[in-house]
Order: structure tokens, then sequence, then C-alpha cells
């Protein structure tokens, strides 16, 4: 009772300073996907608090899409454990991650009475059916996927993607975008909200979906082929390197805005981001990218508004005006979240009953799924 | 009760018919299996009825080790699906061989009460923990294995496993080895009665034990090091070709000698294998590999006795005479095993039923590896 009483009062504080993104997501005309109500499937990692380029990029269009979905709209939002394991982890990290991501999901306003918000580890039918969709994905294409080389590439701090070899590389992570097919398909996700970087990943799915259909034919395909949600464009850079994505692993912590900085932080990694020497303010990414940077949060928490509308308000204005302006819009957009997260993630058993009750619901909605796999493949 | 009666009728057949193989096995000294009972595994892909060298090679060495083990020792035997699934499969015909593979197992004399019989596809953790093990293994390993080649190579119909390259392999093929790892690990298997062909993967096996216990430490090593179990080491050759193995896929279906074959085919087979034209008998696999395998194959039948000593009996006789003595002897093995599986597989509902109960007894088994795998590396 306490707790829902202060959950209502966050999400009421959280609610009045939730932005609204943009709405040009375009689900591709399919034939399946025009007959039937949209299943939306997204997940994130565990590998610790969300920053702001995260939220703007991802967390906060989730939220748009649940709040707006129409009634018959199913949404499943999951925290993919098992990807994290594709790189190395710190268990004892990764245990509290887990639960962190659960009660940032909840706190920015993720519903798991609207949507089926679960850990991806909870539900076996994932790894069964990457499994199977092993067995019809060929090694080529896999091995002509981009991400794993810079994943790699990242997690041994090498600069450039050319110099990865699959020396190193393991198998978890060359496969991992066949469990992202599972965890798309075993849903019969019609659309995915992914940033640019997972098209490839999102086409691969595709592919793997064709695939099943055409090698196990019955009279209905049994997979749709997943769409791409574009998400917001918001394609937030480092503080400290405005040359490269706003990123959980960069090591100079000033380079990223946490979702659970306080005001004080917020302020400081603001005031210490790089800019230019140039005076006054314009919008030119190639010239002044840390300016652009700046413009393009502070437009993204003015409801997505223009960032060329945003620029022209500094007009014979500094960089010091813009860096306070961009300091108090970063935390009325965070106080909200922050505020909820700081409740639940000391809510232990209210997060481990959301989680179960999600992967619940998860594993009876893939296990319908599953039962029409193993029997059109012969496992039944 | 009806079939309970029948059962044992036919038990009774076929116990005077078993075969007794060498009991070379030589479980190598190590820490963990010195201190433990021994929990042994093994797996059989459902791709069809079991020939001659099957039997002898590995299943009648699966009852053996049921029927001469210590009262603490645990025996799994699992049909593995998942495994069939790496090489394209009619999935109708894959559905009854599944069922047809347990009736065999049943039929050959595996008990469900003394054995864990199971499904592979029953127990998710098998791919769950294989997930987990994709993680810590790096590609350069897999890709020295030479199995994936060989199966490739057959299944393309080509010769020579060097002709075969990476195009046109699926990931599944390539990754099975860690499947097989984790079928092996979720039961903390310490023996492991496997042919030479697959000693490869069970090095890798340990490979991916030590890895895991190395990465996540705690007081006890949490897998051991599974040990293999030589197999009786009947290598038994194609009736139609002695240079290479009698095998499933041949497209000569006179090569090989099915289990389930009658007494006139098992003749006909015999009769028309190819020997060479030399007078008289004498075991040289060399210059006579198509003599040497009839001599093998009596020798295996006969208590599994030396084979100089069986072809020592033949000085002075023909192919005739020792073709004759083939047919018989190898009749006298199948009789049993072949009428109890005609009475079991068409008993569906208690096939069904071993099935289910043979999946609960696994699933127990290996959850109970899964609740600590999953708190090492930091999925719970």
């Amino acid at each position: 009772m306490l707790l829902t009483k202060r959950l209502v009062r966050c999400r009421r504080l959280f609610s009045t300073s939730l932005i609204l993104h943009n709405q040009n997501y375009s689900p591709e005309s399919d034939t399946y996907n025009d007959t039937r109500s949209r299943v939306i499937f997204s997940g994130i990692q565990p590998t610790g608090i969300p920053h702001l380029g995260n939220y703007l990029g991802a967390l906060a269009n989730w939220v748009k899409l649940q709040n707006t979905a129409s009634p018959s709209d199913e949404l499943l939002f999951s925290i993919v454990g098992w990807h994290a394991l594709t790189l190395p982890q710190a268990p004892q990290q990764l245990s509290e991650a887990r639960m962190d991501m659960l009660a940032v999901l909840l706190a920015i306003g993720i519903d798991p009475k609207r949507s089926i918000v679960f850990h991806q580890d909870h539900n076996p039918n994932h790894t069964e059916l990457a499994w199977i969709f092993n067995c019809i994905t060929p090694m080529g294409k896999l091995r002509r996927m981009t991400t794993w080389k810079s994943r790699l590439a990242v997690s041994k701090n090498q600069a450039d993607d050319a110099e990865i070899s699959e020396a190193g590389l393991n198998l978890g992570l060359f496969a991992y975008p066949v469990l992202q097919a599972a965890d798309i398909l075993a849903y019969k996700a019609t659309h995915v909200p992914v940033g640019d970087d997972q098209r490839q990943h999102l086409e691969l799915c595709r592919v793997i979906a064709e695939q099943f259909n055409r090698n196990f034919k019955a009279k209905q395909p049994l997979f749709p082929l997943p769409t791409q949600l574009n998400t917001s464009s918001n394609r937030i850079l480092s503080l400290r390197d405005p040359t490269s994505k706003m990123s959980k692993s960069a090591p100079d912590t000033s380079s990223r805005i946490l979702l659970t900085d306080s005001p004080t932080i917020i302020a400081q990694k603001i005031r210490s981001a790089v800019t230019d020497s140039i005076p006054g303010i314009t919008y030119d990414p190639v010239n002044r990218p840390g300016t652009a940077n700046l413009l393009r949060i502070l437009a993204a928490c003015n409801n997505n508004e223009d960032v060329r509308k945003t620029a022209m308000k500094y007009k014979g204005k500094n960089h010091g005006d813009l860096k306070k302006d961009v300091t108090d819009a970063v935390e009325e957009l965070l106080k909200g979240p922050r505020a909820s997260f700081e409740i639940l993630r000391r809510e232990k058993d209210y997060l481990k009953q959301v989680a179960r009750e999600g992967a619940e619901k998860a594993r009876s909605k893939s296990e319908a799924t599953m039962l029409e796999v193993r029997a059109r493949v012969g496992l039944a």
C-alpha cells in the first residue's frame, strides 16, 4: 500500500517531465502485419544504470510506444541477461544490474500491467528457439554482421574495427544475433523499436524467419517478418569526446550522465562538457560537434523540438547560457525517474514479484509459439 | 499388465543373447571422480533405426554399463533430437525416429527404472547451459574440430573432408560440440562412453568445464572434468565397401544390417557381403578387409572373443562357412531386441509415459546444476 502510494506520487512527478518523442515510426507494409494487432518487442542489456543517451535514444521511446499503443497491441520489454554474457561480466555486478534495470524500467514509466516486462533468462524458450535457428543460419551471414566486430573492439579498447580478427572471439558474441532473432520471434513480434546500429540484426531476424517459414512449410507461415520501428533519432554523444556516442564503457565517467546522477553531478558534467572556442551558438554538427550535442540534448528535452529552432533561441548568447539551460532541462527530465528509482530499487520483494509475473506471461506466450515450432521441425 | 508380461518374455529372449562386451573402460585418475560415484551420460541421435555397427559399437555397451554399474552410479541416456537438426531432416521422419529410438533403447535392455532415459529436447536446461558455454568458448577451438567437416562432407556426398569449406555450413553444425558439452555437464557427468570419433568433443567438453570453473570460481569447482569410458573397439565396416564404416546414410541399404532386419534380410545381406577371392579364411584387415569385418562381427557376437581366436576356427574353411556362421550369430544377437522392439513401438502411450518420466528425472537433476550455474555467472 505504502509502496503504491509512493509510486503514484513519483509517477506523477515523472509524468509532468515525460517528454513526448517523435511519432515517425513507420511500419512498412507487410501482409502479416496489416491484418493483425502489433506485437512490439524490445530488449536492453543489464550492464549498468542507463545514461542519457540510452534514455533519449531508446527507453523514453518505449514508454511513449506503450502509452500511445492501441488497446489491441501487445508490448514486451525484456532485460536480456544472456546477451550481457557475450562480454565478460563481474557476476555480482551483473546480478545487481539485472535488478536495477528492472527498477529503471518501472521508474521511467513502463507499466507491468500494460506491458510484459521480464528477464530474458527467466524464459528458456529463447535459448531453445535460438538453437533451432542456429541450425538454419549460415555461418557466412553471421560473419558479415559488423556488430560483433565493434563490440569486440570496444572490449579490447581498440579504436578501429578493422584491427579486429576472430582470434579471441567467443561463440556467444558471434552467435548473439541468432539469440536476438529468437527473442523477437518467440513472441511472433511484428514490430521492433531498435536503433540503426541494430538494423542489420533485425534484417537477419527477417531472413531467419523467412528461412524457417520456407523450410517448415504449412498452410500459414509460422513467423511474421518483423518491422523496424524507427526510434527517435536522438543520437547523444559523449560530453568529453563529441565525436563518439555517449557510452556506458568509456573510461571517463564525466562523458555520460546517468539516470541516477544527482543535480550537482549533472551540473558538473555539463559544465565540463567539451564545446569549442567559437563565439556565439550555432548548430553545426561537423565543425562544432560538442555544441551541437548540447543543442540536441536540449531539443530532445523540449518535446523533441527541431534542433535548429532550439539553436535560433541562442542567437547572441554564449556557451554558459546554453549549458545552464541544458542543466536545468536534464534535471527536469531526470528528477522524476531518479526519485522513483531510488524508491523502487529498495523494494526487492516487489521487483521480484514483477519479474516473476512478467516471466510467467512471457513464457505462456512463447510456449504457444514453441508448440508450433516443435511440431513443424519434427521434435514432437 | 499384458505389456509387462510380454516385455518380460521378450527381455528373457533377449537376455540369453545379450553379449558381454569388453570391460576395458579406464576412468583416468581424477580428483573429482575419485571421491564420488560415477554419473554416466551418453546420447544418440534419432536418425533412423540403429544398425549393427551402432549396436556393437555403442548401444550394447550402454546396456552392459547399466547392468554392471555399482548401485551408487547414476546413468543417463539421451535421445538427442536437437543434434539431429544440425543436418536437414524430414520433420515427419524425425518425429517417428524419435519415438522409435526410445523403443529401441528399451528393447535392447535399457531399464527406465535403473537409468534415466529421456529426450534431450524435453529438457530446456541443455540449450540454456549451451548458451552460457557459447560465451566462454573461443571460435578458434570450434574451428579446429574435424567432425563438422566430416558430417558436412557426408551430407554433401563429398568423399574428402578437405574439399569442405565453411560455405554452406550452418551455425548449428559448427556449434554442436558446445551443446554436447552442455548435455554432459548439465548432469555433472563424470564418465562418458563415446567412440574415438567423439574423443575430440569430449576433450572440448573438459576445456569448457575447466574454463567455467576458472572464470566463475568458488570454494569448489562447479563442474567435473568428464572422463572417456572406452567403449568396445568394435569398429564394424560396411558390408559393401569394407574400407568405410557401416553407415546409416550410405545409399546402398545392403551395406548395413538394421536392428529390425528379418532373418531372411540378414542372410541376404551377409551373403552379398564383399569379401575377396583369396582361398581360405585369415584375419588380415589390411589385405582382406571384408573378411576381417565378418570375423570381427562374429567375434563380437561371441562374447567379444579375440578375433584372432575366432579366425583360427576357420582354418581350412571358406567364405561360405564363415558367412553362414555370421548369419546365425547375428540373428541370435538381434532376435530378442527385434521382438521387443516390434511390441514396444506399438505401445505409444507406454513410450510417452517413459519419455515423460525420464524427462522429469533429467530436469530435476539438471535444474540443481543450473541453480548453481546461474548464481555463479550473475543471472540470479
